[in-house]
């Protein structure tokens, strides 16, 4: 079984971007080690990529060989109809994931184009998200 | 450390209750299962308590005594100021938990009264949905 | 067959509650009256049940065994996403029934909860209400 | 005592049209021949009109020599004022009937503006709907 | 004359709950002794009770001897339409009383369903709040 | 301890204006006189001006010399940034007063832009409305 | 110069159609009186025409041969925008008119579809309308 | 009988104000010319008054001493609840009027607070607008 | 294969109306003559009918006996639930066409109760509309 | 005459994506195929381009040379203002086309900032989309 | 060349009045300062008037002989339809300015009666405010 | 102190583009000249850059190494979350520049994603614009 971590733009900053949002210096290291440890132990081949292009996001989508995918649309996530349409398009099973509580933000966070067509939804969990998205998205392709 | 899993009304018919949505028979029985079982892994005790109505949840949150609260509160998230409140009032951290994707269902669901007030959201992972809760509420609890 | 009779809070107060809109004295013994001898005219079992408290109405409706249910949520009927889920919920077909006329009130009584999920909905007949809903939900079952 | 019964455009094609919401080959029939032998059995004069033409139905309406109308607007239910305000002219008492459950289909359907000028309303009862909103006509006539 | 002072759910932790906004320890003793105080200073008998559950406040209210009532429905102020029927159906005049402030919170606590068939609002007066509530009350009564 | 009572246009009619709203003749003496009265009971300074000028209102709120304002816009509670901008300009607190029950009337009437800047809001209290925003006030100012 | 009054359904009914909005009886003898005397006295030749049917409305519109219109559409003026069409096809000046005033009555009533391309517009002025309404429609003309 | 006309800020300007929409030089002239002409043709004593500042048109109307008020709020119509509620505290009746069509230009001119408090409201005819007003006002005055 | 051309009201008046935007002298001719030539060149047998009345319209459309519609319902676009139920009950696949760009004309020209019912709309293509819009149809049909 | 199609993103995926909504395997081959027949026939220089990135085609857009745009946004016709004020700014006539009916899903796929802007929009005709959006283009560039 | 800049209501305040949003002591002192040396070495005859009363500012503004205007209504921006009447009737240019970024505060701050009748706006920038409105204007009306 | 200018997509056509909106031929090279101009004056290190693409300017946003930054981000104001956050993680203080006045055109320009976060917003001064955003900004810079 293989899974896709898909980050949209400026996730690469997490740990000096304002950290009493989205966690301290360290952050990002726990984030994805966390990611890669629930993977291993749950014995999924795990790959990630990022852009911070709109369009080449939508070409990662549909163009993915894999079985699953967690993706993090960071700002995207409010305003792409083009993400939520490559995922659609891909036919592949997703997780949304948000490090930090997209629901104690600013009003225009709590809309997701993509939320309805998600398996499910993990948002601010800081360095446990994507790990928890990971063991959520498994336990849906093993049944 | 303790933490308390709150269920609002009807959730012990999860395996019965429209199953296309929560799951076939069973669903209970591992929902509960992976929770305790994560909690066991993580070296944490755990209680679950529920309830029909209202005020009682209300009650038994103001009086919890714990460090952590995972809450499921049913079809109350969308409409209960009451258990906001409530929340608030004790101070104990907690995470929101819904085993169907509420974002997928109908519009008035997508709406919780509890959701910027919590660490987090997990929605939409099945019987997989507590354990996914607790990990990032340890997660938080630990740091 | 069985049919369930469900009121929420405050019914047993017609013929003293606002008199202007809910009828005079004695409506509620009219009321109940032509229910049962419809069902009696129709031959069908019927049993009434009431309650004041949203959680226990939920945990009636659930736990029903019937072949139908008529409803007057009261004031639930436009604020509860429980009873519309518990209805739901035991698959048991309804029919919702309001004494008054719901649509030539406040506004906030134009939204109901239930409406979209019964199989039809009786407003403003007064005592005549309940013996209505019977004979509607009777001549479905029959189908 | 005189009722009549208005029904506006298309309801003469019940049992050909969407047959899954307006019911089988035959429910027309069923329709009428339920609304009359109430009638009969309520010791009420009963006559039907209908037309497709919202002008037509309004002066129908306004020259109407009846005791009470059982009205089932159709399509303009949800569009039309001249009908609400030709009822209000007229000063008869009227009941508005749907067969179908409009609650339970789009938006737009939601919408009537007759429903807080009539006595009361029935929606969704399929055969049974002229005949519930004629007992429930009667109910208040006789009063 | 006989006043009633009802409060709903958490009224019992001022003091302890979110100080920055209900006030400090011994609050919910003044706000109490200051009521006591003034009731008697009026020379007006006085009874306050309280409950955490919705159906069971509305209970209390339907079945109030009393000439007029105070009432905090704390977080039902927002939501129950239960209330605001039980208070029209008890016909007993009363005083909507806030000790927070609730325009200067969330959006959603400004609206209430109790205030438009209220004598009169208070809100934001902390410990006073009873009591500048009774004595307004009492003006009206004494009219 | 000195208190300033700010009115604004038209409460020199209160009598003789739309004597079902605000009351018959003789409610301003008994309004201001409570006022002065309990001022007095109080210890209290208390000083009286009022304008039918939105700019002068505004021009005296700033140039105030006082330790709280209790203030009854009148009409200018619904539409002027102004007075809330005067009023948070001169840092003084101060208290909301309306004679009528502002809820109970046209839907514009709900809106102010002074409240969520107030300590708090009276409403509805007819004579005894000054009165008891005065007590409001000085408990708060004796804090 | 020659002016075409149009109205739509049920303005024959004026006088006894809820005479507390349109006027008592005798009123539409009054109405029509004062309208052909205003035209005598200003030199304008004036016919009426009427129909109750929205498509013959604007049949009679666009085959017009007038130097300008008075127009009271009756409820059409809430829901056309076939006659808004037509009146702008026409190419022909026009004003306006309701006997009622519509801003005093229901909020749907609020919304007209004409009013925006009309010459003016004259409401509430019972059977002095459509006189005052032709003065105004004869001032623009003769400039 | 006595009808007093109270026109806004700006009036004066008439003539040379944007003169596509209120009328070349000499309208101003044309404008109270017709109304004084049709006040001493249907015996009246008429009287004009003028202010630029809102609070003090709320001065003039309720201090105002006549049978009837033309009123031509001008930029207030929009924004004053000071002037309605003038208007209302006078219990003199009104007819608003606007030289303009104020329903072809910005939305936010189609808000009156003025209108559904008036008699009538006459908008768009130019120079002839406040005798048209007059007339209307006068036929309901002399019912 | 036979296609129905199905017009609302005023399209006869194409090349007088409005010609800025319906075009210019001539457009009719040109817009039927590429119709029945595209229809001929597609081996399709094609009628046109036209009617000025809903109600006619939506009798026209349920007795219809043809492959596929070609409609443009004029001003009743906007404002007919009846024409969406008559093609609905007819069963028959239709276009919706439009000579003009609705698109960029009033706001309520935007919103079409046949849209989402249709299978494809043509907009703004002038006298080449019914042309294109019977291109789309036949490739549908054909399939 | 040169005319340009240009696409966005994932239009290269017809007759794999989502093949319920946009066709079956081949549609793509049909759809261009049909749209240079349709410019070789009516003696038009036909080029398509295509980009995933909304910058991208913004760029192509503004540096473009033809005499008309044939534009299917994909997914960005929803969200981006860009190239609305690319197409505004290159000055080229440009028509829209979807090839699945966009009023007959998602709400969100109703806006599109292109549409009041374009000449004409074809949607919702498969592979016969871009062919009818040339003639449509080809008639007006005629003219 | 002459411009005037005009200000609102308590702007003599700044420096004193809430500084976290408008400056510390000696903001005044430097914004009006800046402005007239900018003026000076822009070779521009300048003046400032101020006003607190609505009315007042608008005869200023329509009385008012100069080349450009730079204002800041100041509370008013956001509720006065006079001030944007008054300035459209003056037809002299005008820059709105506000020192702090009225974007940044409360949400009825986003409003303005006057932005798009206006030049440019600028907002947010301090004492350096009226200097770069100066600026602005000047640059365009050197042109 | 150093300063970048980041300009968004088709600013390059300044002079050709729309130029009623944007300006004549010339302007960009103003414009330019203007702000380097000033930059010169103030001792300010001025640097621009580019992209039609909103990754990549949020890429160049979170990398760049400056003191203030002024931005015209072009179309991407109204939709684009990304810059917002890209701006809000650079933590480089930054003012809002647009060349025309947004306010003044279509609804959908009224709103910025980035004008809460900004120290200031400069809107409509043509060639003037960047030269009075460095002018506010360097007076903030310099505090």
């Amino acid at each position: 079984m293989k899974i896709l971590l898909i980050e949209g733009p400026m996730l690469d900053k997490i740990g000096e971007r304002e950290p009493q949002i989205y966690g301290e210096k360290g952050t990002r290291e726990k984030l994805l080690g966390a990611f890669y440890e629930k993977a291993k132990s749950l014995g999924i081949e795990a790959e990630a990529v990022s852009d911070y292009v709109e369009g080449n996001l939508a070409k990662i989508i549909v163009n993915a060989e894999c079985d699953g995918i967690v993706i993090n649309p960071g700002a995207y996530t409010h305003t792409s109809v083009l993400l939520r349409d490559a995922l659609l398009c891909s036919k592949i099973p997703f997780v949304e994931a948000h490090i930090s509580n997209i629901f104690a933000r600013e009003d225009f966070r709590r809309k997701s184009y993509l939320s309805d067509a998600a398996l499910g939804v993990v948002t601010g969990f800081g360095s446990a998200t994507y790990a928890a998205a990971l063991e959520g998205l498994a336990a849906f392709l093993k049944k």
